[in-house]
């Protein structure tokens, strides 16, 4: 069955990787015409996506959006950096600068587990709200690794791969990555609910 | 300046109290007319109250709609009953049920500090999202004394008054509880926004 949502995001990046995981579905996604977003001022992935979700759905009624947040947790470092991953070294950071203090803060960790996140929050033109989660766990890498991808995937290292998210092509990154998860389950949820 | 907003709940004993904490704003509260609303199964309190502003948001468009959660929170517990405040001891409890569990799960902690939490997420007519809380200190009472409020009122305990909260008047609970903390800053920044 095919089916259409908007996408609550502006980040190019985002967009060419869940089109790609998405390729296989009869699947329209739509993107809102705004300038920016409200300030992502949640405590959780959850409340992230849905702020994003929440304020593209009111600007198209009678659609079905999907709000997406992500990040990278470390549990032995309590979580961080969290819904913080993408401002961890602060708000001018770059991905550089982020892995960098992330590298730093791990120096001293025995244990280097680590897991990426995604949440999707879909808002249906009801007003319901879903959840929707995918999580790729991997440990620190000692120093980054590969040129592909984005964000923290040069340190973020697959032991069954033996190499760094950054080593893998799109294709191997989609087939085990968060993201591809959470979109997936959105995809099938969508094409029986739509 | 007057102003007027949507209240996300059904639940008559917040709106009866919300209703008394506005008494002095020049404000219309306007309540949903729905069924039910969508299942609260956020991690926070800012996503259950961001879960039912945006479902009655998606249903009256270009109106403030300010949704509402709340809890008990014992930080030596973890932060229990938290989210599940009005779930603590299953999903046919009741405030004496809850407040058993509560009663006995508190029985070996030497710091029986705890806080009540009021959250709500406003969503503007634009879609943007701002959430206010507020919070109030006291500690578990070793059992119930008082009846009036509802929920846990009965055991917690604001020491400068060497009183639990329901043997507060109505006029004396809404001077100092996280709901009119909270209520009265949305209805501050309303008063300049609408």
């Amino acid at each position: 069955m095919s089916f259409k949502f908007f996408l609550a995001t502006k980040n190019p990046g985002k967009i060419r990787e869940i089109k790609e995981i998405l390729k296989n579905f009869d699947c329209t996604i739509l993107l809102p015409d705004i300038a920016n977003f409200p300030p992502e001022t949640g405590k959780t992935f959850q409340e992230n996506a849905l702020i994003k979700a929440s304020f593209v759905a009111r600007i198209y009624p009678g659609t079905y959006v999907a709000g997406e947040d992500s990040g990278l947790v470390v549990p032995a470092l309590n979580g961080m950096p969290g819904v913080l991953s993408s401002r961890f070294a602060g708000q001018d950071a770059d991905d550089g600068k982020n892995i960098e203090k992330l590298l730093k803060y791990c120096r001293h960790l025995k244990d280097r587990s680590a897991y990426f996140i995604c949440v999707i929050a879909l808002i249906e033109p009801s007003g319901t709200c879903r959840f929707f989660e995918g999580r790729l766990y991997g440990k620190i890498a000692q120093k980054p690794a590969g040129s592909n991808g984005f964000g923290y995937d040069p340190v973020f290292e697959i032991p069954e791969y033996g190499k760094t998210v950054a080593q893998l092509t799109i294709e191997e990154k989609n087939k085990i990555s968060h993201r591809a998860k959470a979109f997936l389950q959105l995809a099938e949820y969508l094409k029986m609910a739509v």
